[in-house]
This record gives C-alpha cells, sequence and structure tokens, in this order.
C-alpha cells in the first residue's frame, strides 16, 4: 500500500509520527490531510531519508532547490557541491534536472548525498537519449516517454516532475491568442513540438493512468509539471496556462484515486497583483492539492537580482496558498547556476518562506525573529550571527568594517539608539 | 509663494510641466495634487534641481538612498563615491545621514553633486553639536534644535526629517506596553531622552509652526519622521506607533495649512501580513499624505539580506498605498553601508518600486518588461543587457558561463526551448 492510500484507510504508518513533530501537527491530523489530498510527503519506498517533509496545508512552506548538468556544463563533481550548497544553505528538497553528460550515473551520485527528498523530470532524461542517438524528438514513441519515467521510478525519486496536462487543446489556445515568451517549460516545448509533430495527443495525458501506476510501484509522488507556464508578465494567466491547470485538477485526482500522492507546479512569470487570483484558482481547480510555484517572478526585467524578484513573488504566493516554493537564483535567464547561485537562490527563497509563515501565522513561525531582535537589542553580536539565516555573511559583514565600540556597529557608532534605550526603559 | 501654496492659488509654476511630463500627468492635474496634498514635489527654492520628482498618488514609486558619515567612518570621499553609486543605480533621491565628521562641509559637497532631490535630518546635527562639545544632549534648548533645521534650510536641502510626532504621551503608552526592541529610531531615542530628563514635551511637537516656518522659508518639504517605528516584527503596531502616526496626520494638516508640502514616515520591521492594514492606515489618518516607508523589513532573521527583505515588504506596501521606499542595504543591522551596498540596495527597491508599478496599472509601467522579454524570445543577448535593470552585472554573469552557441545560455543549451518555439508559433 502506498502512503495515501494507508492514510485513506486509517492504517498507522510509523514514518509520519517524526514528519508531524516537526510541523506541530498530531500524527493523525497530518495523517488525515495526507488522505484528503491537501499534504504530500514525498518519500519513496525505499528510500532512507534522513529528513523527509510533509508540504501542503498548515505547513512549514518548503524550499525546493534544482541542480543538475546541461548539455553546456556536465560535471558530476561541480553537481555534489552544488548539491552540498542547497543543503547546507537549507533546501528541503532537492531536484536533479540534469540533461547532459552521463545523467543517470549523476542521479544515483546526487541521491547517494542527498538526505532531503529528490525529484526528477523524466521528459528531460527521454530528450537527452534522443539527443545523444542523434534522432529527432518528435520520433520518440509513448513508450520511450514511459520508460524514463520508470528509470526515475527504479533510481529511487521521491517525486518526478511529468507535463500531463499539456494537452492539444491547450496548445491550440495557446497558438491563438499568442504570447511574448511562448513556451518556456523545456518540457512543455518538447512535448508541444510533439504533439504538432505527429498530429497526436500528449502521450503523458493518454497514458495518464500508466504514469501514475509506475508511480505508484514504488510510491513517488507526482508533481504534475506546468508546461504552459507564463515566461513573461504578459504571458500571465492566459487562456492556455489556466486551461491546462484544469486539466491538472482532473488528473490529481484521478492520480488520488489510483493511490499516489500529488501537487500541482505553477508559475512563473506574474505581475504581483495577479498571485492572489493565480493561488486561488490552483485551490478551487485542484481541490486544495499542494501548490509548488517557481517565484513567481515579479518583473522580467532585473535579471541578475531574479532570487530576489522570486522572492518577492514568493512571499506572496507563500501567503495566498502557495505550499512549496522552487528556488530562483541570481544565475536565471543568463547561465546555469554555480554554487554561489545556488546558496543564494536557497536563502532568498527561505526568507520568503519564512515571512509567509509569519503572515500566515503558523504557530512558532516568528519565535526566531523574537530570539533575534532580543539579541539585537541586546547587542549580542554573537547570538545575532548565530541566529541569522546566513550566520557566516552575518559574521563577515559586521566584522568587515569593525566599529571602535565593540558593544555597537558603524552605522550609528557612539548615537546607537539600542544601546541609549537602555536606562530609559 | 511655497509651491504648494501657488497650486491652491491656481498660480502656474514652470517647475511643474516636465515633472508631470516624466509622471505622464498633466501639468493641471498635478498641480490639483499637490494642492490636496497627495502629492508632494521636494524641491527647494534656489535649488538647480536636474531631476526633480514628484511623490504620491498615481506618480511612479520611487525610491530613496540614505547615505552619510558615522562617528566611525566619516571620509567625505567616501560619501561622493557612494552618492555616486546611488546615482548610478537608478536613486530618485538621497538622503544624507551624516553624525560624523564635518557634517555640514559633507552636506554641502552632497549637494553640489547632487541632481535628485535631497534631504537631511537635522537633529543628527543637533545631536553631533552636543557631541563634539561634550555636552550632554539632555542640555540641548528649543532653539538648538530649530538651529539644525535653519541650518538644513540654509544648506539648500529639499526636504528634512523631523521626528515631531513623538510627543510625551507616545512615550507614555510606549513605556506602559515594553518593546523587544524600543526605540531603534536615532532621532526618536535623542528625543525620547531629551523628554524624559527634562520632563517636558518635545520641541520639535510643541515649536512646530516654527519648525513649518523655517522649512516655509525656502519651500523645503516636511517629512515627518516615524520615531516610535518599530525595530522588530513583535513591535510592529503597537499602540505608541500608531499614536504617533495620528500624530503626524494633525501636524501633516497644519504644515499644509501653513503653506509646506508634507509628507509621512513609515516603518519598520512590519509582518508581511500587517503591511496592507499600516499603509492603509496612513493614508487614513494622514489624509492620503504620500507615505515613505524604510522597507518595511518582513522578517528580523536575515542579516546580510535586509536589502532583499526590504524589496518584500516594499513590494506589498506600495502596491497598498506607500509611494516612496526608502532603500535597505545587505549591510542594515550590521555595519554603515559600503558603495557595493548601496548598489545594491537602491537596485532591490527599484525592483521592488518597479514591481508595484507594474501591479498598480500604471500606464506604461509594463512596457520596458515587455520590451526584455520580446529581447529574451529573441534570444537578443545585446537588447537583454541593455535593458537590464543593472546591465552591467547581467552582461557579466551571462559572460562568465559561455555557451557553446551564442543563441542561448548554459542553462538549456540546445534544449532551449525559446529557441525551439520559433518554428512552431
Amino acid at each position: 500500500m502506498t502512503l495515501l492510500e494507508k492514510t485513506r484507510s486509517g492504517r498507522d504508518d510509523p514514518r509520519l509520527a517524526p514528519v508531524a513533530k516537526r510541523e506541530n501537527l498530531s500524527p493523525g491530523e497530518l495523517a488525515r490531510r495526507v488522505a484528503e489530498g491537501t499534504v504530500v510527503v514525498p518519500w519513496a519506498d525505499g528510500h532512507d531519508l534522513a529528513k523527509p517533509i510533509a508540504i501542503g496545508r498548515g505547513c512549514r512552506v518548503k524550499v525546493n532547490a534544482n541542480i543538475g548538468t546541461s548539455p553546456d556544463k556536465s560535471g558530476l563533481e561541480e553537481e555534489l557541491v552544488k548539491l552540498r550548497a542547497a543543503l547546507d544553505a537549507g533546501a528541503d528538497a532537492v531536484m536533479d534536472l540534469s540533461i547532459g553528460g552521463d545523467i543517470r550515473g549523476i542521479r544515483r551520485r546526487i541521491r547517494e548525498n542527498c538526505p532531503v527528498s529528490l525529484g526528477g523530470v523524466p521528459i528531460y532524461e527521454a530528450a537527452f537519449r534522443c539527443s545523444s542517438r542523434r534522432r529527432p524528438f518528435r520520433r520518440m514513441t509513448a513508450g520511450d516517454m514511459l520508460e524514463a519515467v520508470r528509470s526515475h521510478v527504479e533510481d529511487g525519486m521521491d517525486f518526478v516532475t511529468v507535463h500531463c496536462g499539456i494537452t492539444r487543446a491547450a496548445v491550440d489556445f495557446f497558438r491563438d491568442k499568442g504570447r511574448i515568451c511562448g513556451i518556456t517549460s523545456r518540457g512543455g516545448s518538447l512535448l508541444a513540438r510533439w504533439m504538432l509533430a505527429n498530429n497526436e495527443e500528449n502521450p503523458l495525458y493518454s497514458h495518464f493512468d500508466e504514469v501514475v501506476d509506475i508511480c505508484r510501484s514504488r510510491d513517488v509522488a507526482l508533481s504534475l509539471g506546468d508546461a504552459l507556464r507564463p515566461g513573461a508578465l504578459a504571458d500571465a494567466g492566459d487562456r492556455a496556462q489556466i486551461h491546462e491547470l484544469y486539466t491538472l485538477g482532473e488528473l490529481a485526482r484521478r492520480a488520488k484515486t489510483r493511490g499516489v500522492q500529488v501537487f500541482i507546479e505553477g508559475p512563473g512569470h506574474v505581475p504581483f497583483d495577479q498571485i492572489p487570483a493565480q493561488m486561488r484558482l490552483e485551490k478551487i481547480a485542484c481541490d486544495q492539492a499542494p501548490f509548488y510555484v517557481l517565484g513567481p517572478l515579479v518583473t522580467d526585467v532585473a535579471p541578475g537580482y531574479d532570487h530576489l524578484v522570486g522572492a518577492i513573488g514568493g512571499a506572496l504566493a507563500a501567503t495566498c496558498g502557495a505550499d512549496f516554493l522552487c528556488y530562483v537564483t541570481p544565475a536565471e535567464h543568463l547561465r546555469l547556476p554555480g554554487t554561489d547561485d545556488v546558496r543564494q537562490g536557497v536563502i532568498a527563497s527561505r526568507i520568503a518562506a519564512h515571512a509567509a509563515d509569519i503572515a500566515n501565522g503558523l504557530p512558532g513561525a516568528r519565535d526566531w525573529d523574537d530570539a533575534m531582535s532580543r539579541a539585537r537589542k541586546a547587542r549580542d553580536w554573537d547570538g545575532q550571527f548565530e541566529l541569522a539565516i546566513d550566520p557566516e555573511l552575518a559574521r563577515r559583514s559586521h566584522g568587515s568594517a569593525p566599529p571602535r565600540n565593540e558593544s555597537v556597529c558603524t552605522m550609528c557608532g557612539e548615537f546607537c539608539a539600542l544601546r541609549d534605550d537602555d536606562d530609559l526603559f
């Protein structure tokens, strides 16, 4: 039985207790939410997962870091260094998006070194195989695509992103309307081309039950990819995107009926004012399934700062229903992220997630801030560094401009308001 | 006559036309808003201001950069380099907060080199004078404080921050309730100590009309400082803070009656979910006067990343009524900002301001994003760099990992979705 089936049938799974504890939920409450599909615990059979997580209603907002090779940069060692950077910075989950080099070998090595939930994107493997055999992607069969899902499941991924919701109807809406940035999802672009070249439906849609059953075999969670996510503010919320979202809602119901946990992927580039509606719509269309968003990015004009742009959108999204933030790094739109990009991306998303946890009134979320503010008021610098989301950076920054008087910083010096208050209040 | 008096009496001021044009407003519309007090144009008599701005209803959200010496770091040249960095990064206004070195000489040199509206904080000068004469601040007289306002006005500041709203009543509320971080405003802390030591009302409150008349003499705008702004999430929205806000509203009415433009300063550390209410309350309490906020910072735990934390809060604040964002730099809470901190702080606030302009439906705001997205779709890299909010960083980042094929980047390489769409749609 899968975890979803167990929770539905009222059977206990000892794996839930530690996860529930970290969320300040009772195991029974967590089990109820998994059963109703508002929370997922991506944890494949046989994975000795040191830091499992719950994602969804009433849980701390989680952060995912994407790593992985590209055709231009495909070193295993570099990816393991990035994995370590993501974990050190506090990523709750990791996805391996490798599309270059020995992708299966890389995936397995990443899994060996990954104590958190690990996800992958099978269609990339399928595309990579075609490319390395110099075979056009359009010649691929449904069987090839299912095979890539199977290899991810066999390799022990805890969740897989599958772009099942981009249907011919969605692509037709899309072609009718036009967009500035077309399809920016790699998986979506591949499948759209496949459908148009073959004049057939998306195999991952038409063979959806098989996709689900492959995942069910090792209790792998399904992350339903948003192939038509907007890649420009101008493209947000168009008919194609929302058509796909409602298709994902239908597929999510089918997956759950077959015993597989599911969450929904979302945008992307979205104007700040449209974020609440997009988040609400996902909850309506997908029966409150957990929502996993990329950013959202609230402006297109800031390459080099897209981690910050994504943190702005992510904070609002996560106060409006998003449960899981996929990080965006400063390298977005410019190059494959390096180690420092990974670190900055994770921290930026964690700040957004934490701001939302506080805003959402998650019990205990603000304790961390209050402890920091007490240390700040006491000018307890070591305490502040230890409590900082990035202790090393805080220590280095303060130390780079040593104050004359150690109890203050160089901003106010002798005019430190916090110190001067001490005798007053 | 001051600008406010002219607009109220229906007289034309030729200085308004170029300002209105940049805001896509007619000069008449801008004049009406200045007259009603919902927009300010901080532009002192006799200042040959190359880049004047309008701040408030229907205008692009503006960004201020604070520079200035501290007792520990007081070099003029360094401040001029920071000024240049702030201007290059696109700051709309600058405040000189110097409290160390030859502060009057530094202020004048900054003004000579500053093509944008320049503000200052007279109480810092007053405190600095006391300190350099080894005289306790509590011995200062109302006349000393007014003298500092006068010297700022004489030196040609376009606006001054004066902490007139921290009254004895506000301090009493404050003492009753307790806070984690007490008073974090330097000006507020000085004045609270003065009041308690002398058992008298805040001279800047009791002599408010004189403050206004000094500003009126050269048409300097008043920025009413929020001395009791929260310095911790836990302290946000307490009775003392809101008491002061309503006092600022009364003072704003009095200033406008006497012909002086006025805007209101706001927090500070505020949980994300409290930002809309705080912004709305300012508009209610202060007759829709422009609101100038510091951040707001939506978590206390991220020293080293407070520019990003402030951008999250600033974007929400500016969609809920804030008109003017005071930047926060990565150095906040750690040290006096350096040149790179200034640059990062300005860019972060500009991203937040721009995201809000788009969200607010400001006509034309999204054109920039659409142009960027078109360049992105066309893989026009030079176009993307030119349009980027920080062209140099974008170019450097892309160039640091050169792709094999120049039409793409190293993230997707041959699997570039944007390129592959070209033949489809």
